[in-house]
């Protein structure tokens, strides 16, 4: 990963890293991305799913999306993976916050055409999201690889940003009796819901329960 | 709210609604955007919390920062929230999904300059995140309001995308010894953790206890 202008941190650098290391966990936390590029003058932003292989995102859609349509002229990317950890209250509305941990990373999408890499990408996408369940299920047929496009969105550069930690006021509102403090947030798995259709004596997988990510 | 080729839904147009009630609900049920605009031939898309009134959204940052100094320029951007409900686990690879509410809005920002519109906006912006935060907490001094930039995005047109229910599996594979089903998932609130220099007697504000945002 290089370093120029458009990875610059030029907000609040302390918060910021150029560390691959810490680029690769926040984006190994997430399992959203928000995926920008803009065409006839109009910036669009996609959510998706995305997976990691070292500094490579594969991201994976219909043909007929926007989304793909447009990444796979070659055009330039940004992929922006955020993880809200908390709400920073303050004494004075001026120093309220957020803890969280974001990633801002630039590059190019290539479309993956041959069928074994195609395979392999999406298995990256769903060992990404829920490792385990890829050799549970169906592998995609001709039909479906077919009308499925992978991209390969290689990361020239990107930065992480971190915030933690309580609230920071100005010193002469320490004692205003307000409360602060952090209020923590995290994505919970609730109870798993069977489809209707279960077959039966089909257990729930221990990788389903033990969901988590963060 | 118009409507045009930019905001048309390609992919899957039975999730999608251009009904502005809708588009409304899930920007109330969020609080991070993820802003996207084009500067210099590169992309952006940046993170950031909103408010929301009506058909506007209002932001906030440091005039030093990126998204701001290139939003006020009047450039066209867009603003995206997305809430992650559930994933989808089906009998097959191809039949994953995600259920998910999602917005796409496009629009051109303005900086906000009248120093009671700025007020008013950063209440909406505090009162979208935490109902209740902004009676208590000292109010933003001359200074304080000076360096901060508030930006009202209007949006022009949205669509909002929203999936929901149970893996649609191909008939044929709905006999497989495969878990199908949805593992729902929602961001929550863990125990908050007071600031160390709380002043005494200071309680822990009803609204705190009480957030949600799903």
């Amino acid at each position: 990963m290089s370093h120029t202008k458009r990875s610059e941190l030029r907000r609040l650098p302390k918060r910021g890293s150029h560390d691959p290391q810490s680029i690769h966990a926040i984006l190994d936390a997430g399992f959203v991305a928000h995926v920008g590029f803009q065409t006839g003058g109009q910036p669009f932003v996609i959510p998706t799913l995305y997976g990691r292989d070292g500094d490579k995102l594969y991201l994976h859609g219909s043909s007929a999306s926007r989304m793909v349509t447009e990444l796979e002229k070659s055009i330039s990317v940004c992929i922006t993976v955020t993880l809200v950890d908390g709400l920073v209250l303050a004494r004075s509305a001026f120093h309220h916050s957020m803890n969280y941990r974001s990633v801002v990373a630039f590059g190019i999408a290539q479309k993956v055409k041959d069928g074994e890499r195609k395979l392999r990408a999406l298995r990256t996408i769903s060992e990404h999201l829920l490792p385990g369940r890829w050799p549970d299920v169906r592998a995609p047929n001709e039909k479906e690889l077919k009308a499925t496009t992978i991209l390969e969105f290689v990361i020239e550069e990107a930065s992480a940003k971190i915030r933690t930690g309580p609230p920071l006021d100005e010193e002469a509102d320490y004692g205003l009796p307000v409360w602060a403090g952090v209020l923590p947030l995290t994505l919970r798995a609730k109870l798993p819901v069977p489809d209707l259709r279960l077959a039966e004596e089909v257990e729930l997988p221990g990788y389903v329960l033990r969901f988590r990510k963060d």
